[in-house]
């Protein structure tokens, strides 16, 4: 069992470095005076918790406890969104420092190394460009993503040279003896709140294909133009909004919005000659959103032949999806079930470090529930008791997989 | 037969007048140096074609020919929208004074006087207030109306006043002896067009009830929530305006169009907590509008209710519908089937002036032919064989109405 009066504290704790007192956000950036500090708490955490801490040239903060060969790797971040909440990423760093202080003070004998990470940047809040430890590690990071700049023009580079750091050659920052990665993190949706469960297990991260639709009929006056010779862009897009939602009526774990839309004229007497929509579309599969995608597709061209109307789709954005480790997600289910808990799987619909490390090591997630599903927001909550049961389950996964057998 | 030359000939004197040559456009708003040269040149017509030329107190000009006690009316407007074309308003006028010119010219005896109304002000463009003329003639005009002022604040009833016009009692602008009212317009829309038909006789000029529709579901994160605990506010609105479409199915004159929408807070990866939207529902027939705003107002009801969003309608405007007077009707059918042309009925879903003489005498519309539908615009076109059709069915159904029987 873990210490929850002391993971409490060090996540109060914690929570002052950067708070703003007006809004009771916290604001922690890149390679500022405040993320230091919460480094400088951070090290002093993993210290004492017997770990030995490094820094590497990207400014992930790695402590390492044993000195087995093969690595078990808990992690997290603990940068902030502008105004963000005290459990987003400072929760999974504390938890993870809170199992190996634990592990360290029982002297409980460890067949693998476990290391504990608080990765550079994961909100992209300073750059406008995120995850950059977790890419460094995974060795995803390019060369020209580090001339990517702030508002005042300070490159990635250049602003962790300031901060003594030296991130080239790149190389050197990845990693390829991680055996596993778990991450602790607050699920930032309702899913657990509605299923009525402190916890749950992390199937995947799924990835955003950010589509746009451009539809373009013809603008004709509202009163001259009867109903039956008209090229409505409207009434073809929301045919296509339904046809969307419709698409992910069979899929349990895939979601799709349409977020943003726009009508030109955008008169209220003036049929719509041209509309303009956003197509968000994840999954954990790869295979699955190119399925989506092409019946989406599908449906978007019939609407638009069938309402004598056109449509083009371009691809704005496509990320790659994340699936997590069966075993270790079996390992996950069981030790939530030794808590006497019905162990529950469920997607990540944001992304998460976990979803570079994937791509170097077998990884998996464990999620607590957030009230009212509220995120990146100083309302941002979880529950003491929720927190400390997600730890213990941490602890008792770490256990399963690195502890000796006699 | 009407003198076609003639005719189009002063269709074409009077373009000129107000005429940007840049982009080909024609400029004559109300109570300007441009309007009151129009005025002049249309009076000089009227005079040609035998008139006693006359002007009331809000600047309606109004010829008159003969001297029975019983009116016929014919009219339309010769201001313009910004940059507007030659065919709108101006053709009415000037038909319906080749109308009276050929009576005239023929010695046709009558026992209905024939008058002859260039209404002030239609467009509406320069105080944002249209219709000046009619309203006045139908009594329909009222006294804090001419309040309503111009870009440089200057009010109607002072740029009246500076015209030498007194608008004052309004009672005294109101007629009543009024037994017809016939007006030729271009249609500014395509159903003749693609029925290849050059005139139609209009059943009603439909009038707009303006509704804007609120969703109100909640915004969240388009990867965090599963797609059956949503509340998405714009596949909500996509249902809603899908079945508002619906509503006019079944309809063969009404139009229902849903021209302006805006998503709040479109974001290509939020769900969408707020859609607001208009509907602008026509008919001429005020019992059908009811009707169908009713079904509308279900529909809404219903559909937010299903996907637990909520939606509040708020009335944005209600305009008077007016039918076109049936046996008035039946006489331009029968003046069009004697030029070998099959009468074809249509709504007219724009407004004129013949809506508000509607409250005060029968009326009946003949529509020409627009090329494109287009109009409000230098492109707007009718061609020269159409205007003469057009003006020849005017005089004979004038002629039938109007005319002496043996």
């Amino acid at each position: 069992m873990i210490n929850a009066k002391r993971l409490l504290q060090r996540l109060d704790e914690l929570s002052q470095i950067g708070r703003n007192h007006e809004t009771g956000g916290i604001n922690r950036f890149s390679f500022t005076k405040e993320e230091q500090q919460a480094i400088d708490l951070v090290t002093e955490y993993m210290k004492e918790a017997g770990m030995q801490v490094n820094v590497d040239g990207i400014g992930n903060i790695v402590g390492s406890y044993g000195d087995a060969q093969e690595t078990v790797m808990l992690g997290s971040h603990i940068d902030t969104v502008p105004d963000g909440g005290k459990f987003d990423g400072a929760l999974g760093v504390l938890a993870a420092i809170e199992v190996v202080q634990t592990l360290h003070e029982q002297q409980v004998p460890l067949h693998k190394k476990v290391e504990v990470t608080a990765f550079k940047d994961e909100e992209g809040t300073r750059f406008g460009f995120g995850l950059i430890g977790s890419r460094a590690m995974a060795g995803l990071l390019k060369p020209e993503q580090l001339q990517k700049t702030d508002a005042a023009n300070i490159a990635i580079e250049e602003a962790a040279r300031q901060f003594g750091l030296s991130p080239f050659p790149l190389e050197k920052l990845k990693r390829e003896d991680i055996k596993a990665y778990l991450e602790l993190h607050i699920e930032q949706g309702k899913v657990l709140e509605k299923e009525d469960l402190p916890v749950g297990v992390v199937t995947g991260i799924a990835a955003p294909l950010w589509l746009e639709v451009t539809v373009n009929g013809i603008s004709e006056h509202a009163g001259a133009t009867p109903m039956h010779i008209r090229h409505d862009a409207l009434t073809a897009a929301s045919e296509m909004i339904l046809a969307v939602e419709q698409c992910f009526q069979k899929k349990d774990d895939s979601v799709g919005t349409v977020g943003k839309l726009q009508v030109e004229p955008n008169g209220v007497n003036v049929i719509p000659g041209k509309v303009t929509f956003t197509i968000d579309i994840r999954d954990i599969d790869e295979h699955t959103i190119r399925e989506i995608e092409q019946e989406v597709e599908q449906q978007v061209n019939d609407i638009a032949a069938r309402r004598h109307v056109t449509a083009a789709i371009v691809e704005l954005q496509r990320a790659k999806p994340a699936k997590a480790d069966e075993s270790l997600q079996q390992q996950f289910a069981a030790s939530i079930e030794k808590q006497g808990i019905r162990p529950y799987a469920l997607v990540s619909g944001a992304g998460h470090d976990a979803m570079n490390i994937a791509a170097a090591a077998p990884v998996a997630m464990l999620f607590v529930r957030s009230k009212d599903g509220i995120s990146h927001n100083p309302l941002e909550y979880s529950s003491d008791e929720d927190i400390v049961i997600a730890a213990n389950v941490l602890y008792d996964t770490v256990l399963e997989i690195s502890g000796k057998k006699d």
